[in-house]
């Protein structure tokens, strides 16, 4: 180990804590943890040859631990938060949703998506899976920020230049090592036969994977049998939409067919609880799907269905309701949601070095602090986490090897206070 | 006005910030606050006669609200968290909560209820309505705290001493402001027709309401159709329990006859989503009740099956589930939740002065931080606190006129560290 970092970045070290690892197995150590720039370099034991670190945090006996990815989001959609509840999915998406988004300007994209960043970061997100509008504006408020996120195509019926996706999947897979960009479309509900074969030319031509919201209702379903006598999961498979992987987003009505496929696909369901049930889509089977060894992640979905980004709700929704919908208390257990929300929600979105407190892995973490009533007494951490869980345990939240949130303060570029000026602004002048 | 308190105690001034009142109807001002010593004596707008504050709080634009009551809880059951998780409720009771429980002492009770309260108090929480064991342990706890509750009579099958209910109804109510007690039953399932004839004695002598555990579960429901032909509501309601009002905690299986007896007989129904999710026990028709005019309120249950002691958590799943049961997103409002959790919940305990901001109130309220990301953009108040809050926007929590949580820090006589020791000790020693 270098005294001192070899790239002449910060070193920093977390240490009298515990850790929480999930190779082999979850489980929780008693190690330190050290990153250098943007990548953790040592987990273990304290060591006498120590380099001189830039900071050395006292974890005081809290935890490290990987950071939640968000699997499913839309970030900017935080102006529609608490403007348009209490609707129907397809009148929420005609009356609300599209009349606003109309007037988003890449400015408003901008700001928003600064605004959605701090509430990731309050709840121990690190990385967000986000398909929305103006990526340029989109990009470069997660740059400026310091987060890491995966553009995901939306390729629909309204986009006047089609070619366009191949366009931002060269630009923003070369722009930023915080941001990539994966292929998809919107849903098959708005988007023609034609743009999905378009689309899965292109998924043929990279070899890439393919991203889409999936069976998120069940008149979704519906429509797409009577459209063309499949369900959307066979029919996307069937446009070749999936041939080199990728997967759904709600999956909140899958048939048996349904996960039989995704199984032996080896794609991934990305369940998005909150939502579904806010929206009255219904609940995902995600017991059913992980008995089938369908893979699984969690998403917020956006804040104007959600209404928050807060991947404790997620969690502990994506477990509780497989409960009551399989009547089984035992259905879908607390290590599992866990390990879907850290590592599923990664290796979705192709962040495989984002996964694991481990060397070599890039430095995207949160530090829980246990000292809160919620996680006492010690009986079990991981259930205490995912049962008991809340924004109130993020103590710190690290992206790339830098502290962009602690003890309630951000530390992205500019202040809360002001973001949320502009947040505000953006919502009179819609609302005018 | 008069310069100092009449009373002699701290009068507190919150200012430059929000109030939010339920009568007429939900409602924001701009009003500012005065307490002193347990009672609000001033809401509305700053004034040149102003009496020496002991302390004026600067709200810097955050809410002042009444205090959220947590209407179904057993507050010492937080040993019991993460310990027993995944477990049917049949199975959950016999093998992990009624042995372990054989283990509770006195002592036990009271660190166990001193840690419950951190909890209540750092979601806001301001009054609990607890059913649990060994009750001056747990009234202790409570007083040392500064914590209100009202303490609800438990009789079944295993209480050797059937007339201690009558005792402790006498003495718990003549015992300490912060105290009161109400009777009530176990469960139909847990008592016998002797017992609950007797209790029915009791509630008909002091012309008091009676509350139990009501309509849980499925399986309550066909054993006491199966015992007595009759559904549990309606079962209790012959045996004359509900003579003088009263009401069932859960009420998650009301049959049509069920929510008309409520509407009719004024019965509170109080519900407890996240439990009843998480033991696979159902969802509660609230929108039903809702609809035909049943008195509705919220509890949090115990932390044994919850695991969590948010009022965040139950608000948001109140509503939301309700979309998703009734395949309605507009079932449910929000303002009707938030209205349920602070206002619903103090009638139904009998705490008719804790249920406004409003002169004369009793001065349990709570100061929610509106400058977090999940509060942003401003659009609808109401709506975010419901659909989007967490215990991250609790900033203060007042009872009977002291601050006990601000900022992240407990004033309740002791430590926070020192209540988590003495309740993991506890539990160290039931596991060994």
């Amino acid at each position: 180990m270098p005294a001192r970092s070899k790239k002449g970045n910060a070193m920093i070290r977390f240490y009298n804590g515990k850790t929480l690892r999930f190779t082999p197995g979850v489980h929780i150590t008693s190690d330190e943890v050290w990153t250098d720039g943007g990548v953790i370099v040592y987990v273990g034991a304290p060591r006498e040859d120590k380099p001189a670190f830039e900071r050395e945090i006292d974890l005081g006996g809290d935890l490290v631990m990987p950071g939640f990815k968000d699997a499913h989001t839309h970030t900017a959609m935080v102006f529609l938060r608490s403007l348009a509840d209490d609707m129907p999915l397809d009148r929420w998406l005609s009356e609300q949703v599209w009349p606003n988004e109309a007037k988003l300007t890449e400015e408003a994209v901008y700001d928003l998506t600064r605004l959605g960043i701090l509430e990731y970061l309050s709840s121990g997100i690190t990385a967000s899976f986000d398909m929305y509008v103006k990526n340029d504006a989109y990009a470069q408020a997660n740059i400026d920020s310091g987060f890491r996120t995966v553009i995901c195509a939306a390729l629909n019926n309204f986009d006047a230049d089609v070619e366009n996706i191949e366009r931002e999947y060269l630009k923003f897979n070369a722009l930023h090592p915080l941001v990539s960009y994966r292929l998809g479309i919107h849903a098959e509900y708005t988007t023609s036969m034609e743009r999905m074969e378009y689309m899965a030319s292109l998924a043929e031509k990279y070899r890439e994977p393919c991203f889409l919201h999936l069976s998120e209702t069940r008149a979704e379903v519906d429509g797409c049998l009577e459209r063309y006598g499949l369900t959307p999961p066979q029919l996307i498979d069937r446009v070749g939409l999936f041939r080199y992987g990728g997967g759904g987003f709600h999956c909140t009505h899958m048939s048996g067919e349904d996960v039989a496929l995704f199984a032996e696909k080896k794609l991934w369901a990305i369940t998005n609880p909150a939502s579904n049930l806010k929206l009255a889509s219904g609940i995902a089977p995600l017991e059913k799907m992980r008995r089938a060894g369908v893979k699984l992640a969690i998403g917020t979905d956006g804040a104007g269905s959600n209404n928050a980004l807060d991947m404790f709700r997620e969690m502990y929704l994506a477990a509780a309701l497989q409960k009551v919908a399989e009547g089984d208390a035992s259905a879908l257990p607390a290590d599992r949601v866990l390990e879907m929300a850290c590592v599923g929600g990664a290796e979705a979105m192709g962040l495989s070095d984002c996964t694991d407190i481990a060397p070599g892995m890039r430095a995207d973490l949160v530090v829980l602090d246990l000292q809160r009533p919620n996680m006492q007494p010690e009986n079990n951490l991981i259930k205490n986490i995912v049962y008991a869980g809340s924004k109130e345990n993020v103590r710190l939240t690290m992206v790339e090897g830098r502290v962009l949130y602690e003890r309630g303060e951000f530390h992205v570029g500019e202040s809360a206070d002001e973001i949320y000026r502009r947040a505000n602004n953006f919502i009179r002048k819609i609302r005018d």
